[in-house]
């Protein structure tokens, strides 16, 4: 049995449940998940349905189109692994635990290749059997840098982009060239700390809690719509570094689920914010 | 706006999201919320839909039995809040914070009175406006006890009766006369350390966590079906009094969300198992 | 046999361990618990002991000091309950907790009474045996506001002031007058969403936890030593207002963790730091 | 600065810390951390403490003897790294974390092998540098296995072996030979749901909490000291399949988290408890 998942957004209206579980009986299809959300904010209906059944794509698509109108965002997903591209810099906690879920077949996704402004992580992405791009940041400016790394992301044609600690600000030009396609983790629970260093700011300000948080990057640093947070409490006896210490932990934990939920197709986008089914 | 509920159980069958929201289309009713669920050990299919609206609920019910079939659990809840009676013993810690929650209308339920078999705690019972009956279990048979108990609850007509930290066994005549209306609050992760004193267990077997479990109550004592369950971390510095005082705390937590979600209307019974449409 | 406290900070020296334990094996007492911390950046020596034993507190303090030098900061407790003081506006979930608690001497203090600056909470606070100070701030100024509220807290001369959920900001006046006295609960896990209502600033910033943050009171607003923090998580579904809901309950745990590790004399305050011994 | 370790568990007496405390002066060592923890059920003193300086290790130790007595047990650790043996069946989650640490550099530890009685993950774990013996159980008595087990690790000396869902139970002359030096990652909340299939009892049981346990192994399958444990939250919607799959990120980062405190120095076994300094 081969599910089929189905994503809509739109603008909400009475009887919207009934038109589209009416169009997938009549295409015989069988309903095994449904989730459904309204953002009275701004009046939009969510939608993602698990289905099995065999049918045709394009007269589905149709169907729907029709009845939901032009303004809705409909999206129909086979079971594939989603094609990504993940970039980082010398850290290796994020890193090496998504190569690891890939070479044991243990993630949604096919990792295409690795791009880092570092050589360091070179050896165990090759060793983990995937293609590993040295572009460093060093004599050049940061459009030309960046020209280099989409020029590489391109030739891969990823659907996801996703930054395990990769440690460079990224051009408005570069997030709005892969729109809604880049997720980073940010180690702080945003908002707190936003910027440089937030283990240090933590224990400046002396708090009983750190975090991380994936979310979507968009052109305002450290700002886009969050997927996923998590903390972990913490005591007066750690210095920044063993903040630093646990918190990769959280990271790790955190980036991992967060592309579990957007690579099972569970993640909307709404504004700033996600709609989560999970 | 009113707010009502709709909760169905009833075999799975094709197409029967699409009967349902077809009904309510008709009802000119708008759906604001939509959980569903198919078991698939049993093919049971579960659904809770919040709307508004008017309608004619005698005509609501039979549209949709007519379509559901005569197994079809069919349930309308209004706003209402649920009635409910509290058993309790001499520990305050669960009581208490329910109470409050009813002085203050912070609750979704009306509590009809208070039962212990001890009078400990009439002082305060009463000082929140809720009577207290102190009904002993000394000197007496435990059949004529729960006897008495059952008299008195009876004349309440509760929906529900909510064991918080109620220290007695019940008999099973006494849990099938309120078959899947009794919910109580266990001090322990069950299935670990079912019976007497778990905080003891749990020191003993020298575990890290200890916790809490709120559940429906039947024939089997501690087996009845879990609603909510958390814990806590713990160490090796706390005695078996020190856990309890800690386990307390998750005691009344657990309960308190095991009550909202009973009462939102958010919870099934499915054999052993419960539904909970967060 | 009673347990006493000692708390010990004053700049860290060699052998200071050793020269502490010296005295309290000279005066004969019999450690039980013995917790210690140097802060690395302040060159700061914390100790927490409990002990028993019967001895003479002049002398045993006279010991330390003379051997701790005069930056030392000494503290003996027995274990006589803290008297506090509670201010409180309109809620409810804080304040009730604690009261209860109170009622049934299940927290490490006497509450002497309660200010709010309404009347809301009287026919509660006073069900529970503790005298209700309502006082106004219509119609006259900050200044006399806080004039009034510290005349009446003067009076009872309290250890602590439990700020529940009290909605106004404090002079510095105010808080210079009770420094290392007032613990504030915030709703939100600060440095997150400082300010006004950090409920609607978290639902717009999309954020998947929310969270509470006891912490003592200073001069800056929410910036003051951070005691216990907390947080839960959240979903899309929930607006402002239910996430203002669920944060109560976190409010509620957060601020009763965090009395009770201030009234056990387990909090020091180091700069904007606090080194809390569990 | 090089830190030390050292490790001291005995019968309690008045003076004990002083004693220790004026050795480490007396050899002119300064304590960086201390804890210590009296077990009142058995009268057993705890003590570590992490210090600086340079040291003869044999006078220190005899000095420490001469004042502790011959029931002392007294152990010094230098910051060298656990010699440890990883044994594994199929599954890679927690040995793929374990070796990624270890390439990085990233534990406490030197993997000096890796035995399975599958051959599954041979060519993972060569490719992260250490040695694999696969040694299968098929056609051989389990007496026999074991033995070909012991033979190998044997060779290597190590002073702890890892069962990283080694999925085999030990006889007890096996557990015997290695005694205090095996730690099991177990896929549940211990003690619940005990022996094969946890996932599908937990599904059975209908709880809304699934966990792991590490813990050290002795001859009762299950039962022995428990170092950590952790638990997540889960729904009506995972069936056995969901729940093993969520439980394995727990296994993974309860078992990272016990072999860090086990490395660093941080437990003490006390009869079927441990001691654990965080």
């Amino acid at each position: 049995m081969i599910k089929h998942t189905l994503k809509i957004n739109c603008p909400d209206k009475t009887g919207i449940v009934n038109e589209i579980s009416q169009i997938l009986y009549k295409h015989n299809l069988n309903i095994l998940e449904s989730d459904q959300f309204v953002d009275s904010d701004t009046d939009t209906f969510f939608m993602r349905i698990v289905f099995c059944g065999t049918y045709d794509s394009g007269e589905l698509y149709d169907d729907l189109s029709t009845v939901l109108g032009e303004d809705a965002d409909i999206k129909l997903h086979g079971k594939r692994k989603k094609n990504i591209i993940v970039l980082a810099t010398k850290e290796h906690h994020c890193l090496g635990d998504i190569l690891v879920r890939n070479f044991f077949s243990n993630i949604n996704a096919n990792i295409l290749a690795v791009i880092s402004n570092y050589d360091t992580l070179r050896e165990f992405t090759e060793k983990m059997g995937v293609p590993y791009h040295y572009i460093s940041h060093e004599n050049i400016s940061r459009e030309e840098h960046e020209r280099k790394i989409i020029n590489t992301i391109e030739q891969y044609e990823p659907e996801y982009i996703i930054l395990a600690k990769y440690m460079r600000i990224l051009s408005s030009s570069f997030t709005d060239r892969f729109n809604e396609k880049i997720i980073n983790i940010h180690h702080s629970f945003l908002p707190a700390f936003i910027g440089a260093n937030p283990y240090k700011q933590a224990y400046e300000r002396g708090v009983k809690l750190i975090g991380a948080t994936a979310h979507f990057v968009n052109q305002d640093l450290d700002d886009g719509p969050i997927i996923e947070q998590d903390v972990i409490h913490i005591t007066h006896k750690q210095n920044p570094l063993q903040l630093a210490k646990a918190g990769r932990e959280v990271e790790k934990s955190v980036l991992a689920k967060a592309m579990q939920l957007v690579f099972d197709d569970r993640v909307f986008l709404s504004g700033n914010h996600t709609i989560v089914f999970k």
